[in-house]
């Protein structure tokens, strides 16, 4: 007798209710898992069979597999002692919607696909609207990542420098500029290489001594180009940066973006969350003149990946880069999301579920404690680096990733960014903790990033006391 | 005292041993649900406050809110009576896997940030491969949609026309020309309009009679386009169209492809998922020859959305198309694949942890065999429909899509055009079944796609009552 429809249901109870008790436990127990994988280049690939298996294999054959297997090779992002890169949690309540989601398999293409998927999507876009102080003229659609959020800005703003390119493509016109500072996110300029403007197409403008772009010299870079019979058309104002968490000055660059009609997106993936704390709405200053802007519940709002949204004042202009209504789609309903014609994806998750799961579990005064405490904990490190001789902090702490480095009287700058090197290496093999590295002008510096909603004051406590052993360690050696 | 960490784990055990047994019931008694939701737009945001709670409500309250509010706003593409798109079935092994990467949380960019999530994703690609019957020559990576796959290939074919693209952008250069049938998907146009080739540079080659590209008709546009001093760079064929699952003559277009060097790409999302049936494997012939292939396990092969399998002989165009390496993603590790190096999104969902599972859980023999019988499903429907009078197959039956009209002899073209819709509509009214339609050369058909794991041919037998009896109200009325 052939095989037809799914496993038993109670097969899947037998290991769902397994699943859900193994997950408890992971999460109670982080201290069990190295945080960065120890696994080699191809173990975990030699570990598995070469075919997938001819017959079904058991729900337990497969659980205890990725226990022996899979798990020792995972890099645990979910874990307390997770400091970097942008906090992503996936908190309890997050997962629990994105299992729900899973279960539903909706596609949120159409309003008719799926009415809740897409009336949950405007809810919980508007109640982060408010949550992040944003004017109500703003609202959204939730995309799976920055990179593609901020590349639908740049496409709109592409179609609002020149209606009709969605139809006519680029070749032929003048060659269109976008601008970013040197510390913006890699994905502008990927989004420059995706639309067809290039990597050229993007100027970098530089920032100050503390790492935010300068007005003065995207006015200049701008004017540059117009001279030269070029297009600007968009700028991309970033309110923390990758590498340090610098905050562009967003209303001058708004002046300067309102005075040659250029589209202004602001990147607040990971910042511009702060903004839900009243006393760091400052983070904010300007953004309501931004064209766009995206913020990433999975960066720092304890959503799992992915969960990107995006806010534009135009989203007439996203929708009209973008339309496109195949016979096989047309449906009755008016005055309605249909959201597959704010993007490239046809196909789109029910992902305002988990949001709404972790709104609701956590509330605005639970999001606000939480974020502050982040914060609090950069702030008592950056305290703890500033006392400690032979040590600096690299980068201003607006929120809650701290740049810094090791830095002993007489040694030149090659042997201090070797030593940084070595030290991160060296804490990271612990497994206790994983920080990450950037090169700021030259100098390694150490990074680690706050934002795991399980982390304590004795987690960043033991990453620091770890960091000096290591520093001690490497000096000696 | 100010909230911090996650909620309590006897909270979340508590929860999700409550909604793994909802989502069995669920998937138990799909009987309970209509299968297209009957919410009225703006019923469901109006059910939902206007704001987000100010303090944290309990995973209970949420979990009665979502089975009152959000389940009556679904419309259930995870339920045995849909049949109005490509298969789209969330099973429980797929939903399982989900889970764990929700849990887990992991962001696969870097071999670093995860090694298992990048090997088995290389890994379950290679399994998937093997499945296909595609040559050892194809390596892959996991987008979330056929819509990305797809862009990436045009972007790879633009990268491979014009080395460089990537750096200096579009403009001033010749305009780039793709192909497709008037049959592909749209996301093909979508893919055009956003790497900036514009909808205008998308070529719309006639179908056949079976809707069918005409190859002799793509080499015309092609040759037309070269003489007028454009730049031919792509063609996609389709495996399993969206509208009437036609099968494209890939052979024959690959012949064309070879003679112009344009980058073949072959859209399988749905169709292609076929050759893992022996007897099937002529949708594939000449595939060997494309540069590129996409199949979505999301479609026909039981994998909870989003997870879209691209296959490419050329992934070192991809890579050369997209990769940038910021400092603070730089790594030591040679040889080893950072998927963030071909695509747009840096975010990327351990999306191969579901795949993986349901390659396992049904194993080569239990795909097969439940694939064979939605074909089979599908020709007992084609031939029901033959069988009965004022009834008609619009298309052929190559997979488990079955496109079809009611045409009552001397009634006029708009009457039965109305009627059609119309019947769809009573159909779907009655909430047991959810079918869709489409347009085809001005008829308007009824489409009904088979694919759901636990559809049986009850259901389609019941469809097929529903269709008849719709006809007879239709006509009376």
């Amino acid at each position: 007798m052939p095989e037809a429809g799914d496993i038993s249901a109670d097969e899947f109870r037998h290991a769902g209710h397994q699943l859900i008790d193994w997950i408890a436990d992971y999460w109670e127990h982080p201290e069990r898992y190295p945080v960065l994988s120890r696994a080699r280049p191809g173990e975990i690939a030699r570990a598995l069979p070469a075919s997938a298996p001819e017959e079904p294999e058991t729900l337990d054959t497969i659980l205890r597999d990725f226990e022996q297997i899979i798990v020792p090779g995972v890099t645990h992002w979910n874990h307390p002692g997770f400091l970097a890169y942008f906090a992503v949690t996936g908190s309890a309540p997050g997962v629990l919607g994105e299992l729900l989601s899973a279960a539903l398999n909706v596609n949120a293409m159409l309003w008719r696909t799926s009415p809740a998927a897409t009336e949950l999507e405007e809810v919980t876009l508007d109640w982060l609207r408010q949550l992040l102080n944003l004017p109500g003229t703003f609202s959204g659609v939730i995309y799976d990542t920055a990179s593609i959020s901020s590349m639908v800005a740049m496409a709109a703003a592409r179609e609002a420098a020149s209606p009709g390119v969605k139809t006519r493509g680029l070749a032929g016109a003048p060659p269109m500029r976008v601008y970013c500072s040197d510390q913006a996110h890699s994905s502008i300029e990927k989004a420059a290489i995706t639309l067809g403007i290039g990597r050229e197409g993007t100027r970098t403008i530089p920032s100050d001594a503390e790492y935010r772009m300068q007005p003065a010299r995207l006015r200049e870079a701008i004017e540059r180009d117009i001279a030269a019979g070029d297009r600007p058309i968009f700028v991309a104002a970033t309110v923390g940066t990758t590498a340090t968490t610098s905050v562009d000055p967003v209303l001058e660059i708004a002046d300067v973006c309102e005075e040659f009609g250029l589209w202004l997106h602001v990147d607040g993936a990971y910042g511009g969350t702060a903004a839900v704390i009243p006393e760091m709405r400052w983070v904010w200053e300007g953004v309501g003149r931004a064209d766009s802007i995206v913020v990433n519940p999975h960066k720092w709002l304890f959503t799992p990946i992915d969960c990107s949204a995006f806010f534009s004042r135009r989203l007439d202009v996203v929708r009209a880069a973008f339309s496109l209504v195949p016979d096989y789609l047309r449906t009755s309903e008016s005055d309605v999301h249909n959201y597959m014609d704010y993007g490239v994806q046809l196909g789109r998750r029910f992902r305002a579920l988990k949001l709404w799961f972790v709104l609701r579990a956590y509330g605005r005064e639970g999001i606000v404690d939480r974020l502050r405490e982040h914060i609090r904990l950069a702030h008592e490190l950056e305290g703890w680096i500033q006392a400690t001789p032979n040590w600096e902090v690299a980068a201003p702490v607006p929120f809650s990733t701290v740049c810094f480095r090791y830095n002993p009287p007489g040694v030149d700058e090659e042997t201090v960014n070797a030593v940084n090197l070595a030290i991160i290496d060296c804490v990271n093999n612990t497994g206790e903790v994983f920080i990450s590295g950037t090169r700021l002008r030259g100098k390694e510096v150490i990074r680690l990033a706050i934002g795991h909603i399980r982390t304590t004051e004795e987690h960043v406590h033991r990453a620091w006391d770890l960091l000096q052993q290591a520093a001690r360690a490497v000096n000696a050696g």
